[in-house]
């Protein structure tokens, strides 16, 4: 039982799809909401937004719009995160930021609470980062494997959704498979090529390293939520024609030996995982089946043939939940102590 | 100019998908054919296939059947080419063999040409075998790389399309895709899982090492083509919802250290291999773009930032092309000094 007092939150950027799961999880895990703000952008003014019983407008960011609350989320990108997460914070909120603008700042704690939460020292006014959704299901298992066996090597190979990239994401994916299926040619405008029965090795843009900006994410969030800033990590990301929840292909190498049964048991027993690894059953998890889902799930659990030390596994979450929004809502959970 | 003289030809699993690139092949590549005998299961008997203004039929396997052909092509899986691969090479024929019966078999040849025909030192009636298609590309670009730089150690996640698992797999995915864009549920018959919209773990069975067997078979062939057999090398695969070309990322670690331009360099002057590399306009190969052409491509070549003897990259080819047929005639080509 939770005794804790109702709290006053807002959402910038409840018109994405992040945003409205918000809305789905706060209702799902009973969240303890007094008021709740909806804010969008301009284009959005007018709409209403369903939310226990009543029809909250969505309004714009202005001055003291964000006077009163306690914790704001923000999803709307870096720009605006940039601009506005400080403001909150001065008008005294909890800001919990979902984009990147923040989170290799020094200054910001960056939170997988199952991971990392103890470095949530003060419950004063600041900005705490959420992770990019690729590193956050990662992190779970990384962070859970971490503590009994460390770990000195990952090699990660993604397969990510386009829900990632937004609704537009979505329409185009579904757009293209019915034109290439009627056999019409493709105009790719969300993604830099067509993503319809394709893989595109590319999410966001590239950097001089030659690697992309969310590889460059998937290892430098890596490092400081594990408190690891040597670890080698290196990611490969791409794009897959699959809506919703991310899938990794992970290597890990340790640095002790261990067996598989030590290893299944650890994740078994840590939170926020759920293992399905039946092969003999052809049972692992999958983007289709982790949709709508909690868990950070893991399967195909072995030992690398060619280094006893490595491991590898496929790591399923649906990013639009443990990958954002609900990672967030956990982050709020863990500072106001509300016990779901 | 070629002065080859004009050969009898047989293709066994004419029905199938790399059956059909077999007679796109020969025709594009005006392989020089006196007689061509085609071969199917009883369910394709009455078929007549058009080739070079003649319509022939497809038979059946029987006792003599491969009489007076100097090559016959296997494509139709393990058991029969256990079978009847055998049986061809008495009736004098030189068999290559697409399956994977004979791969592993130290008297078997498993060539990929650019990088071990120097093996085959016999034109005498044998069976060669041709390499699984997810590592026919890998190999090309390794091989090409490990005559420089030497390779100590790999890492490989796959994205393989379902054209790999035949017309069946093809049409499975395109009906999954129409049934889920109006919302009704799938019931997966040639796939384990929903291939719609979905990656799938699992390409072929799994083994008792936790490994599919497909990996195996990457891992093993790639041992054997490269003549390393102790050579460190770990794959992953998983099955994306892309109709056609297999795409891989690869983490290659050299004995050497070198630089980007030198490792482009040796990819561009090396035989069947085109590179497209140009992150700062995004550009890289895709399955898409790569279905339906003969090389193996490769892009996104960069330094691991955690270990500089590590480059990754990202390398897609046809799989029913230079993963299958293709390779397979330029085994012939080699043999028969055809020069195209």
């Amino acid at each position: 039982m939770s005794s804790t007092r109702m709290l006053k939150v807002g959402i910038v950027g409840i018109t994405g799809l992040v945003g409205g799961e918000f809305i789905k999880i706060f209702d799902q895990r009973k969240f303890p909401i007094e008021e709740l703000r909806l804010f969008a952008s301009q284009a959005s003014q007018g709409q209403k937004i369903r939310f226990r019983k009543q029809e909250l407008p969505v309004q714009t960011l202005e001055p003291d719009c964000f006077k009163n609350l306690d914790v704001v989320f923000f999803s709307s990108g870096e720009q605006l995160s940039l601009e506005w997460a400080p403001r909150a914070v001065q008008s005294g909120a909890m800001v919990i930021d979902n984009s990147s603008a923040f989170r290799l700042n020094r200054e910001v704690p960056l939170i997988v609470p199952e991971i990392n939460a103890h470095v949530l020292k003060s419950t004063k006014p600041m900005i705490i980062a959420n992770p990019n959704c690729s590193t956050i299901q990662l992190v779970v298992i990384l962070g859970a494997l971490h503590k009994t066996f460390g770990i000195e090597r990952v090699h990660v190979a993604s397969y990510q959704s386009v829900s990632g990239a937004g609704k537009d994401a979505i329409e185009e994916l579904k757009s293209q498979c019915i034109a290439i299926l009627n056999n019409n040619s493709v105009t790719p405008q969300v993604f830099p090529h067509q993503i319809a029965f394709n893989n595109i090795p590319q999410i966001g843009t590239f950097e001089e390293t030659g690697f992309s900006t969310e590889e460059t994410k998937i290892m430098n969030e890596t490092r400081k939520i594990l408190d690891l800033p040597d670890l080698k990590i290196s990611a490969f990301t791409v794009r897959t024609p699959s809506l919703n929840s991310h899938s990794e292909a992970v290597w890990v190498t340790f640095k002790t030996k261990t067996n598989k049964e030590q290893v299944l048991s650890l994740l078994k027993k840590s939170p926020s995982i759920q293992v399905i690894d039946g092969i003999s059953e052809n049972k692992y998890p999958t983007a289709v089946q982790a949709s709508g889902t909690d868990p950070v799930y893991v399967g195909r659990v072995h030992q690398d043939l060619s280094d006893p030390f490595t491991w590898i596994m496929w790591i399923v979450s649906d990013n639009l939940r443990k990958g954002a929004a609900l990672n967030a809502i956990q982050i709020a959970e863990y500072i106001y102590k509300i016990e779901i």
